[in-house]
């Protein structure tokens, strides 16, 4: 599996997965699930309130869109891919207010344009997605964050497929609801999202009316009922909650800068080959690109999905397709594979499959050309 | 663990757990969700559509009342418990006019009365719990379906401690969405909710245009994506499936009717050492007790939370509480706590401890007549 | 499961168990085997070697006998069951000049006997039983290990049921090698034999032209290559190691007196209900009876093996038989059954089973005696 | 890792480690126990016993040469290798009169060579290693068999780095006995030896005075009491002996044919890859090498140790060093890494290591070769 999300668990994480499942509101599990907690505000240099949502990211994502927003509210969405213009839809559906910034999907958000956004109209909520993963790019959200709250508005972030792989700092940009994914960055089971809220986004969701309540959805049932009183909503999985406590804790055993650069040192080796292969990165450049997959743009004509179920049936590699943009295929440097020749053997897979169907690259200039700029920091292994 | 639900997971399941998190896209996943369908299609003899959503069982009751309930709906609410009461609350915050049928909390619903309510009104949707496991009582939601199906409406019925623990067949019985737990009978990890929907309850669905759409409450988009199209609308936690899918399997493998007969003849047992112990059960009688649990109330005055509290803290054993009902104690009897002399280990907890808090009872008599009345068939462990 | 060994693994070894297998000769695997090691010498309060011979106990015992003994050595043996006795098979059969001490099977050695065994002989070595798990008795290896030294002999302990669940201390008792096993009071997998070695052992081995080398059987391999030069002399089980450090780890967490004191405690409340119901311990008093089971007389003529198959295959727990003593039905302490009400379901099962075949006891005296005594000190449970 | 062995497990095999401890004499495990039995022996395709002894795979090689070794035994040992010389240095210390084939380590014995032998020499027993892992060299073992029965002989087989690998056919081939590991090709832990005894054999060690007995090295205890009665001669690890069953039910699932196919395509892409990089396979032709693994000869004057060790530290990859032999670098082909571009990651590792030393070697040239190579099968992952 060398496609950008879900990571594949460590070792540490499986024999977590293993324990016995017990009771959910032993005093054990209760310690754990405050453990993870702690864990992911460490991780993310926070002191906001961390808020781990029982259910898939889009839970996460869609409790803090409705208990944001309410009919009439003015938001401005920045769309640099798909996953924005997801975002736009909800917002309107929930009856805001919804102006839009879109850039090309192979660009980043300049955050020139969200100061100009401000300046010609009163905004209370920007959206934003952190990194496009389909397309292989970042948005500024460390730029754009503190813009906002200089105006007084909400920053809320899609950081599904970023949180616990590269840095994400709420308190520092300036951002008010971010929420993250535990299938990817951090490699525990699919199942949690994993959400920070500032005391800013809590105001504005209890002044909402419309903010769920007694509904799996309700952010603020999770602040009233188990951030105040130690009580649950509901049941959380304890499965998937010690998955993420283990995962959580292997990133600060690691340490975060290492970990957080690994992906740029595999990215950096992954892209080398890739132009020596004779082909080039969908990002407009490297400096807006994620570190935690490498966007290759498919040469004229080959169909991505055609591609990958090739590879994935002859030679038994995964690779990320472009989920519906079309053109692009992508290798993800996350946990694991973000060491050693994993990008390597990526390449050799992107390289023999676009051979087979007929694509002219030169695949040994670039093998060779990964495997020497392959930099990892002598570890332990383990 | 002695309290009911959620349960242990079974070394079969604990096997399952255990396994690498794959890609959920992968043909070897997409057959284990589809397996997991089928078993749990046949554990409920249902040729119903059976979906799988990922969530705790909260998130399937929501799904269910939000995607059928419109204002101005006029439903029949069955009212034995606790949960009956607040499915009550959520149908009136979604707008429906509400009509309550309610019995005391150690009584079950009268079919009769069901008829009568819809002599007297007409009626769109009857919504039932099917085990108020508070209070230990079963309803009979065997009558009930037919009788609402005769008059045209739909019933949703509330089964998140029952499914996969006792018979309920939606087809023979009418029913038109039964939504169980992953967590309770089946002894897997929480994160799922186990339901089924008939032909007639999808047409209401996309009948009501407030039926949640891109939603994480969406039934529909789970059948138009996944059932109908194959593609997942969010991804599932693929841990949490193979324990759902292990754990169903196990209960085939053992056989329906063995797995369903084991609490009722766990049940007969500790009913009996209840008796000889100088206690009375909670629920009004026998014929309308819950055989997964055994509901006991407390002679006068006793707290349930400090007695549960002083048994798990001294003897390491986790009694179920009345949830908040008062005066009952609960022990369980699923999955492996249904079989061998669990249940007088239960009985030797609630025993001590009540004699601790210095109620009298007659401990001997009632642990002898516990023991004489196991009745394990003779089966190979394993 | 309440036999006496091998032990029910808890949550915790579990998931050592799970964990991916990495390569034996990996830095982190170098250290988890000598945190195992370090780990065992804490439990056993020891500053000799402690060996971690690849082999089930068997093997250990095998190893240290082989590698001690040569013909015409004068060993005392001491027999107070049939492993005491298997050991001088072994001890002739290799070419000693074996003298035994021998009591009756519900007896222990006399300290006296061993004065004066070694006032008439002159004796090399002595071998000593820790407990005869088939009788439920210890020997005071206490009082029996300074004597020897005293007389300038050597002590070898067969400590396969003992070590890790009670008191066992080489060092300040003198005993130059003592043998346990991995699958008994530390719950993890067979396949790893527990040893500690004296300076004056290695002086022995090193002196004795047939000790093994070169062999699955040689201690002094594993000193030269292992402890001296950090290489292995065959591959180790990861997966057993991994249980063995997980194992040894959570008992020194719960802490070496807590987790020796729940036995006590636990056959303190067992014997109270064997008692009470009529029936009588197999050793001779109290003060010689292991802690970790309790060894209970059968009433005349009742086979042991007929029994404890009727109480496997109709209530599915598992009793100890005599191992062809004859006689004797064991309830085991150890680990998780040494907590809790496991002791009530234990003399539930052996009562009823007495029942239903005939034999007539006072089952709900018995029963409510051992509940009352149970005495488990308050603690987290997980 | 890529190393010649011990494998990685598979996602199949963790499950069954991670399978909670269970009692050994409980049908359920004797049924596990039997069915691994019976699927070695499907994989070997034998009517001869399979015996599972409890020891990793120098204990089954110590066992079987004790049980039919003794003193003045005449015995044709077969040298091409480390592991052949150990052998000939432990038949001499058992007594046996020894003759010797030795051929340079990169070659493989001439079977008439062993013809001459015999017409030259009164021969009991000849003992061959089917693979000279070390040198990557194969024995033809399939032709010294027939050899030595047609003259009476019994052929002992070390085929510890081949069994459950590659074609072994102990009654096809006239094999007395065959020692393969739990830990090599089957990707097990270790901790079991897996080996076949044929009639012939059985009689032998029942001829001999000094076959082992009560002696954990004791084949014909195996036989007598566990073959024969059912009854362990002692206590077997359940976890390691789950974990065989496991992995060699794996292999049959695959199919023998597919599973053994799969190294002799991994093979011949690495032995590419390794040309077109300048560099030479070790073994004198690619007739005699095993395709579990390929040797590399090193440019004059590598080291092998630093240079793995340069590779596990900076790249997390361990290659297999030459155990001694010097000169050689080894990359496996067993289990996982016998498929997709496993190859292309050891041949990025082992040029990128080389570079590092200052060796001058063609990277590019060989990674396309080798990832042009690549050969799969298209199966389903999983």
């Amino acid at each position: 599996m060398l496609n950008p999300g879900p990571a594949s668990a460590s070792s540490h994480t499986l024999r977590a997965l293993a324990t016995p499942v017990s009771y959910h509101n032993d005093p054990w599990f209760l310690e754990r699930f405050r453990n993870a907690e702690r864990e992911i505000a460490a991780i993310l240099g926070t002191t906001q309130d961390v808020v781990l949502m029982q259910g898939e990211c889009m839970l996460g994502l869609e409790a803090a869109a409705r208990s944001l927003v309410h009919p009439g509210i003015k938001c401005l969405n920045l769309v640099s891919g798909i996953y924005g213009r997801g975002m736009g839809e909800w917002l309107r559906s929930f009856g805001a207010e919804v102006i839009e910034i879109e850039v090309p999907f192979n660009a980043a958000i300049d955050p020139a344009d969200v100061e100009s956004a401000f300046a010609a109209n009163t905004i209370e909520l920007v959206t934003v997605v952190h990194s496009e993963t389909p397309c292989g790019t970042l948005n500024p959200v460390e730029e754009i964050g503190p813009i906002a709250k200089a105006h007084g508005a909400l920053t809320m972030v899609d950081a599904a497929s970023t949180l616990g792989g590269i840095p994400l700092l709420p308190d520092e940009w300036k951002l008010d609801v971010c929420v993250g994914a535990s299938q990817k960055c951090l490699g525990a089971p699919a199942g949690i999202s994993l959400m920070t809220v500032s005391e800013d986004a809590w105001s504005a969701m209890r002044r909402n009316p419309l903010a769920p309540r007694a509904s799996i959805l309700s952010l603020l049932d999770w602040k009233d009922m188990w951030l105040e009183e130690g009580r649950f909503p509901l049941t959380p999985s304890i499965t998937d909650m010690l998955g993420v406590e283990a995962a959580a804790g292997e990133v600060l055993e690691i340490g975060v800068d290492e970990y957080f650069d690994r992906p740029r040192r595999a990215a950096a080796a992954c892209r080398a080959g890739v132009r020596a292969m004779g082909l080039e990165t969908f990002p407009r450049d490297d400096s807006i690109a994620s570190p935690l997959l490498t966007a290759i743009a498919l040469p004229g004509g080959t169909d991505d999905l055609e591609l990958c179920e090739h590879i994935r049936s002859h030679y038994g590699v995964v690779l990320g397709d472009s989920e519906g943009v079309g053109g692009i295929v992508r290798i993800g440097h996350m946990g694991l594979t973000a060491r050693s020749f994993h990008v390597v053997a990526g390449l050799s897979a992107l390289g023999r499959g676009l051979l087979d169907l007929g694509v002219s690259i030169d695949l040994g200039t670039g093998l060779a050309a990964a495997a020497l700029a392959v930099n990892d920091a002598p570890v332990a292994i383990g």
